[in-house]
């Protein structure tokens, strides 16, 4: 699809009638108007924070206004620490008010607290309305846009409270990346590593090749690697919608990941840097294991490493602290940890470890 | 099927992979322990309040426990004003305290405010476990035991956050309802007028001739008249899972009854006796209409009376108030009221009304 000379990819995500489309290209987001108004909504309600809304939110409401959408502006606090239950009951009462029904529709325009806490009241919400996504940093774009998990937090763990719900669709413009911080760049770039570790050897060499083209936020380079995580993400989210298989290689890096997370606050990591130090931990494991050659484990460090990303636990963690947060994940069933463990390049499985002074050998190595 | 020479009802519930049975008979409340233990949950947690527990929960824990299960109970106190989002915020966290993963199960013990909260946590836990029905109101055990609908209340409206979330099996034992409270009992039987309005005039013809066996509780009695209304939910459920269309038609007598219940603050009218007006009032609308004969208009009321159900609208009520309650229901599309209107006994049509004036007039109907 070609547009003012600017190429707009397309990938679809196939779950039957809950099917949707993703469509990626730079300088494209007051084109998305168009694509929504043709879904015919009684009313749209943008959700976002100050900060996307500032950057973002007007030329997109007036858009959506001037193609004839009644439009309503609902600002959330931006922060992992609001995304719960509390704003998710303003932002239902929010809706409320203004009256949406159910032929109505909330465009989550921010990154991935938006997006997940946006899915949530959509699909609670009179019993469920459609929503779409329009997110704003790279996490989002290679990660949350695909897969249908909504959800919030809840003091005793993240995403404890949440459903399975797909968007109608995902509208992706690469050009939010160059306000995007720094930092929150790169810890996206944590998710991409994965898709190639778990599924994509190419990927890889492609990640290692190109990367001054992608730190450099080359439009054409970054489009390519938010393409083939959508890609990858979605043929394995297609095969198991409810995560009740096969998806769960999707977890690689996170069952420590999230463990850091939560022993550190939310506060000390983005989700992505936790990701990053969770990916090399579990290789390690992995190796630990026999299962993962040495030089692959080096290779997949290195590569994480020269993202600028962090690859180092916490100084002073308490690991009898990460073992129990990982026991209490929603993933764990009756306490057994389940890891997404790397065999090479390209491919993994997920297996129980019970030898948990493995597990505090794998989190102890200093480097 | 047999057992100890009490008769089990079943009705299957053809909903695809989310198909599930409803068993049906008297005194079988401990039989339910080996059904649900066939389903290897890692543990279960029964939510109930704590006059049904003090009745009905020490038997049904003790026979999940002597089967090997390991069983939590999380008490809620009794009513609808508890159905609120803190509510489902304090059972999620009982349940993270007490480690409840994926692979295990919640059961609702109690009415629909028991049911509806429990089906609304269970499908927001961990993004959705599974969750069976133990219903102890006729209410519950002919209306919310199908079509997977679950919810709770905000200020601004009833039901309004929720979701689709079918059960894995509902098990109604008839006994219960012998410990109902009489005026319970009655509003149940609104619903069950209701299947025979809008479905089946040999039902209706059975609730006019069966009447004192019904009122007197007799066993064979109210369980037929419980499948029956089980199977005519579940035949028109299973056409239309989420509410798109032909669903509709069970909403006969609601879009009168919630603005009754909303206006009056949901503590004047029990549900079903706020139905049974709106089902008078919206007959009337549909003879005014020219919908409906006058015949057929006075056997519908003159059978709801007869169980003693409320008929008039309540005194001093602000129909202003009703009129714009009804365009905020979340059935009401762009502010479009739609009644479910029958137009002969057993057969129903909905149909969009603007005609304000005359809903006023069905409405301010003195009998």
């Amino acid at each position: 699809m070609k547009d003012e000379g600017k190429k707009i990819e397309q990938v679809r995500v196939d779950l039957g009638e809950r099917s949707y489309d993703i469509w990626i290209g730079s300088d494209i987001l007051t084109k998305c108007g168009r694509l929504i108004g043709d879904l015919h909504f009684s009313r749209i309600a943008i959700i976002s924070n100050p900060t996307v809304y500032g950057l973002y939110g007007e030329p997109l409401t007036n858009t959506l206004r001037n193609l004839g959408n009644t439009v309503d502006v609902v600002i959330v606090p931006d922060g992992e620490e609001y995304k719960d239950l509390l704003w998710t009951y303003y932002i239902h009462g929010e809706l409320l008010k203004r009256r949406l029904d159910r032929s109505s529709a909330l465009i989550a325009l921010g990154g991935g607290v938006i997006g997940d806490i946006t899915g949530f009241v959509a699909s609670t919400y009179m019993r469920g309305i459609s929503f779409i996504q329009i997110p704003t940093t790279l996490l989002a774009q290679v990660d949350s846009s695909v897969g249908g998990k909504t959800g919030v937090n809840h003091p005793l763990g993240k995403n404890m409270i949440g459903t399975f719900y797909q968007p109608r669709l995902v509208w992706t413009d690469v050009n939010t990346l160059k306000t995007l911080p720094r930092r929150e760049f790169l810890a996206g770039i944590a998710e991409v590593v994965k898709y190639g570790v778990i599924w994509d050897e190419e990927f890889i060499r492609f990640l290692e090749e190109k990367r001054e083209r992608i730190l450099g936020l080359d439009d054409s380079a970054v489009s390519s690697i938010i393409k083939r995580s959508c890609e990858i993400k979605a043929e394995v989210v297609s095969k198991d919608e409810r995560e009740a298989g096969p998806r769960a290689i999707l977890n690689y890096g996170h069952t420590i990941g999230h463990a850091i997370e939560t022993a550190t606050g939310y506060t000390a990591y983005l989700h992505g840097e936790a990701v990053a130090i969770g990916m090399l931990r579990e290789a390690r494991l992995s190796c630990l294991l026999g299962l993962l050659d040495s030089g692959d484990g080096e290779r997949i460090g290195s590569l994480i490493e020269s993202y600028g990303l962090p690859t180092k636990m916490p100084s002073g963690i308490d690991i009898d602290k990460i073992i129990s947060s990982m026991e209490l994940d929603k993933k764990a069933v009756r306490g057994e940890l389940k890891f997404a463990l790397p065999e090479k390049m390209g491919s993994v499985k997920v297996r129980e470890v019970s030898d948990r002074a493995m597990i505090v050998e794998s989190l102890r190595a200093k480097e």
